[in-house]
């Protein structure tokens, strides 16, 4: 296909540029809303905790009522955009599951729309940063790019053609459980080998975890001496510093983000390869491993150009940015 | 995205529909050219040896050249259509490199047309299998597919709304060198643990290779008690005669695809998958063994519909029909 032009995916926006539009990151622990502008800028936020997924559907609703509101503060917005830490059909209906949310297969787009009274639209959070990033940030310009949110797990996202690539079910760049290594590590998922066991959040820490009780270092410092007690921040922090232990652990994180990645290119040669989440914050300390074992493990080496790996620039609030890109575009009610 | 109806891939034809056009799969081996209809019947062939990689650019531009006037036989084509076992740039003019011929970045599609005086269109073997199954196929009236051909390799392309995504670089679709067993075998590819030394008529025999030394059985008989003359369709052959190791060679070849598959169809979503060349030729006893473990293995399973695995439909000559009907869509020079 031909390159397009510095992409506009969905930015074809319907609601006046002047017009309050909301987007909110609904996430398992709490819910992050903000006052976003048509050209992506962040105003102001409000945020409340969310009740996890043993909560009810009702108090998330009522928390992100709440969050919604005091953002708005009185006007009412012309769309609101949600970003959902979830599986979203392929109508952006609806929540299927969320490991962390009560909604299971609710039609939260419309219930919210009929709450709320104003045009909301409703998708999965990786595929709103990838919008994101593809008006705004790191992915800007390309015709197609693969966009990973590295937190907890691996979240995924596919642009093609300057458009999310959803998948027939809504379900497209759901790398992280993606087997990379048989009869591995097992994974919260019920199976085993799944790449986010060895290049996430989760896996930095494990790693960490692992190194440290062999090799005590800043690290055990830094936890008291618990083991358990060891976050990602901490990891990030001590390399940093200068720990060789965590600074081992993102070489090994980073190298596996590498060779998945490879594998993610020859199947979908994309122009750019976009990395966001907390994990990144370490930056180059994650990428520059990443890029090497990329490079080395992808197929076709001297017949093709490595597609450049590039930090993600929104941040955390890539989520809430990107679902309110997707709420202007939405037709009012 | 919506489900579009009957799928209408390139099917938009600006060649006359009783106009002759001639499309040609050019492997390792052989050239194969045939005349192909507007509705993808291929009415008349004809083959010419290829002198492999170390011949000359010439000499398999002269076979190409005569299978084209045989099939032709005095008339003009409208258009050829040129299906390569090789790697083909994004614009779809070169050659970039082909493990089994002569072309390096080759100009094939402007030389061949300057050659012949008549529209050609090139383009990527495993694509071209896509196009048709697409058009004619296993994939016909889905919108979205992943195509495998299992040969000596794996080949593959992805069919996403109605299109053949060819990537940013034409090299989308390199399944085969995805890795799944990290530290694996070797591959020719110079990595190891690619995909298809797991899953490939390559793979299958070196599985009843392995099988057979230690369990002697009928496959001995078939290649006269010599390892090394073992071949795919033995292997078929003796499976369909209850011959267990065959069978066992089956099921980890069968096993391993929809292991690899479950990580494809997590990143991708598609429709429906489909799989051909020579390995399928096997059937259910490849096929059954990959759903089983593509419906154990991918993500999300209760709140998703495995996407089914189909036998293809086009057999060998799946190349030249979806060459031809990319020729027929070209306008005339």
């Amino acid at each position: 296909m031909s390159h397009a032009g510095p992409a506009d995916l969905l930015v074809e926006q319907v609601v006046g540029p002047d017009e309050l539009v909301v987007g909110v990151d609904v996430g398992g622990t709490k819910v992050l809303a903000g006052e976003v502008t048509a050209d992506g800028r962040v105003v102001r936020t409000a945020t409340r905790r969310t009740p996890g997924r043993r909560g009810s559907v009702v108090a998330v609703e009522d928390a992100l009522s709440e969050a919604v509101a005091e953002v708005a503060a009185g006007r009412t917005p012309a769309g609101v955009g949600l970003a959902a830490a979830g599986f979203v059909d392929a109508g952006r209906e609806r929540v299927m599951f969320a490991p962390h949310l009560p909604w299971a297969g609710d039609p939260v787009r419309r219930r919210l729309e009929e709450r709320w009274g104003v045009p909301v639209a409703l998708d999965n959070d990786a595929n709103c940063a990838a919008v994101a990033e593809d008006a705004l940030g790191a992915a800007h310009g390309a015709s197609s790019a693969l966009v990973l949110t590295m937190g907890t797990g691996i979240g995924g996202a596919v642009v093609l053609g300057g458009r999310v690539w959803r998948g027939v079910q809504g379900m497209a760049g759901e790398f992280g459980h993606i087997q990379v290594v048989p009869g591995g590590r097992s994974c919260e998922c019920g199976e085993s080998g799944c790449w986010e066991q060895y290049s996430s959040g989760n896996a930095l820490v494990r790693d960490a975890r692992e190194r440290m009780v062999r090799t005590p270092t800043v690290l055990s410092d830094l936890c008291a001496g618990d083991p358990d007690r060891l976050v990602g921040p901490m990891v990030t922090r001590a390399a940093a510093e200068g720990d060789p232990v965590a600074r081992q652990a993102f070489e090994s994180v980073g190298e596996w983000l590498g060779v998945g990645l490879a594998g993610l290119v020859a199947a979908f040669d994309p122009e750019v390869v976009v990395v966001g989440g907390g994990v990144s914050a370490a930056g180059e300390r994650l990428l520059d491993p990443a890029r090497a074992a990329l490079a080395r493990t992808l197929v076709g080496g001297p017949h093709r150009t490595v597609p450049p790996l590039r930090p993600a620039l929104l941040g955390p609030e890539a989520g809430l940015v990107g679902a309110a890109l997707l709420a202007r575009a939405v037709p009012g009610a």
